[in-house]
């Protein structure tokens, strides 16, 4: 396909792909004239995987080049690859890997692997101190709640991850990034829905309140 | 307590303590002597809820304030109360309440009640739009999966929230700021605990793969 269908097909401006181009971060067509080149649907797939690192998940241009990099040369340990193109997400917590006790405590308690070198883990040790901090740390109930429903969620998510090591990582990549949004914007909403239910069977129509979970 | 204890019970700096009463975000305390005015628990626990929101949810002055406030007088609307306190906080999404088709129809297939109005609502939408862009949008079998762990994790939520109109405004705002950090980074360990099982399973130990779910 010609530029200007790579443009329609991917939502994207010209200047916007003649940058990821002169940046390297998109290949370039194969040449058919002086000023004309073909793209395929890699091209496509790449501009939106580009976007959704710069745009949903602000990654600076050099971050997104080490993603991109690991996608088109994941090496032949999966494992090793998921973890450093995952890795280079935000959010970039400041703790160290040798004192999370924290995280570690809560890691082992779901029955997780704990691996502090991960940056997850330094990661949940911010989340979890700052909620420490303002005096509502998790009780072991709450975590074994979210634990249990967050594993339900990353078994499904991992089940789906397509074959092929460069489309896995990509597929983890994305569903990081495009997905932790839509994850809380649901939550938010299923807040709402049981606040209502709750309420509404409380004090409005005590007794019509639906069975809870 | 003398303010000095308050610094210390809440690992916040005398400066930033000062800067909130003197934005009459924390309420003075009770006046002693003429340089001196003692502080209750009341003041610890405003403090941590004041740095939740300013340090973990980069909420700007306005919107703290304007939290706080419905945290002080939350009225006889509950609900209400809860959902412009969880509304004030980010991310601000641009989309509009009439046009959330992508939004609206997951809403309605996981069998929750659709609020156009409710920030999260164009907060999904983006999201979504964002996944679909991306070349990656929810298959249904997703929605489902993902609308039921959120759902399970909303339920113990909304169940644990406090009595009393305040407390309750104070637990949805923090457990929100708070919790939504929690819940991503455990997501990403679960990601590669799950990863690990999976490809262990397949690539060194077949057939010892331990059972998913």
């Amino acid at each position: 396909m010609r530029v200007s269908e790579l443009v329609q097909r991917t939502g994207t401006p010209l200047a916007t792909i003649k940058y990821y181009l002169r940046e390297g971060l998109l290949p370039a067509g194969r040449s058919t004239a002086a000023t004309q080149a073909d793209y395929t649907e890699e091209h496509v797939r790449r501009v939106a995987v580009i976007r959704a690192l710069s745009e949903v998940a602000g990654l600076p241009l050099a971050k997104i080049r080490q993603v991109l990099a690991v996608i088109d040369v994941p090496g032949d340990d999966l494992f090793a690859a998921l973890g450093t193109a995952v890795g280079a997400l935000p959010p970039y917590p400041r703790e160290q890997g040798d004192d999370l006790p924290r995280a570690r405590a809560a890691v082992e308690r779901l029955g997780m692997r704990w691996d502090p070198d991960y940056p997850a883990a330094a990661q949940l040790e911010h989340a979890l101190a700052a909620a420490e901090a303002a005096g509502l740390p998790p009780t072991g109930e709450r975590l074994d709640a979210y634990g249990r429903a967050i594993g339900a969620l990353a078994e499904y998510d991992i089940r789906a991850m397509p074959h092929g090591a460069g489309s896995a990582v990509e597929y983890a990549v994305l569903g990081t990034a495009l997905y932790e949004p839509v994850l809380l914007a649901l939550r938010r909403i299923a807040h709402q829905d049981a606040a209502r239910r709750l309420l509404e069977g409380s004090a409005e129509r005590p007794g019509e309140r639906p069975p809870a979970g």
